[in-house]
């Protein structure tokens, strides 16, 4: 979701192909671990042919692709605070955090190890956006994952993780979903979503 | 250990000062928390005085201020793979990974799950660099990531999770080992963690 909002933000006329996250089919009917063995996604494939993995490197791909949408800072320190961003939402928030209270196989003692150790880095999250609208001083891709990582947080039981728990972080995701670029992806995943979910069902 | 291996390989004059990593006071008497409320480590003061965070960050902003030791890609698709291999040693090894099996306060079951989950990637990462002497073609600061994280596995036990089941993973960390930047690094390290520990012994 991060790339697409991301591809949407910059303008960009991108061929989306779903992966069933079970089987790990395309929706065009390849096995999507032939492309990339480790069966994650996002995975984008240049206009060249090449292929490149992991939300930080698409999502900065994207943006140096479409410089006059001004995704990403165009040079200076804030380029690196960028990468900062993407870094720290990818480690402390997505990979520490999120994927193990998301995954229905994780033990109960992993997700607590994640909880206990997550609040933190979302307390020092809402301490930066007490009085920011974005991440950096303009809507940046680092607000596109931000944003993705987020509102996975509607998916997670209360008692376990509550984002109004952080109202910055509550009030941040709450204008992110009012952005069209945001909006549109989150109904497009949403759809797609439903739909697995049926598939699933039925199989 | 990654940034300082990066900033030998750039020929750099840092000034480093050591945090504790359990009073979090550091080595010139401040309270960390203070500089970086999150107290996770590294973080780095540019000349200019602002605060970078993040591995990915500091190492690529390194990497931009030496030019000339080349430690990143100039430009072209090569430098969106590099942001792919620091963001996957970020989230996959290092967080996903690492992080929890060096973490004396993790319960056995958080253990299991991220071992279980990490072989994966591991095993991806040998398929890599089965044939490659780096990440990418030549050293960068990706590499100085990797052997730092590939390194923490001489502090676990082996039953929990053996490098040598890999012989290429082995194979690229002894090669890097043997690099004079990585060497250094490793020895003041390991000096530094030895004094640590006598340190918490004492008190």
């Amino acid at each position: 979701m991060a790339a697409r909002i991301a591809l949407y933000e910059a303008g960009a006329a991108p061929s989306f192909i779903e992966v069933d996250p079970k089987t790990k089919q395309t929706g065009d009917g390849a096995d999507y671990r032939a492309i990339y063995s480790l069966g994650l996604v996002p995975a984008l494939r240049t206009d060249t042919g090449e292929l490149l993995t992991e939300n930080a490197a698409i999502l900065q791909y994207v943006a140096a692709q479409f410089p006059e949408a001004g995704l990403a800072p165009a040079g200076g320190l804030a380029q690196f605070q960028l990468q900062q961003w993407l870094c720290f939402i990818g480690t402390e928030l997505h990979k520490g955090l999120f994927v193990t209270l998301l995954d229905r196989t994780a033990p109960p003692e992993a997700k607590s190890y994640s909880v206990a150790k997550g609040k933190s880095r979302l307390e020092f999250l809402a301490d930066h956006l007490a009085d920011r609208e974005y991440l950096l001083d303009r809507f940046s891709v680092a607000d596109a994952y931000l944003a993705t990582v987020l509102n996975w947080s509607r998916a997670i039981p209360v008692a376990l993780l509550d984002l109004q728990s952080w109202p910055a972080l509550a009030g941040y995701l709450a204008r992110m979903q009012q952005r069209p670029s945001v909006a549109r992806a989150l109904q497009e995943e949403y759809l797609l979503y439903t739909a697995e979910l049926a598939r699933h069902k039925s199989a």
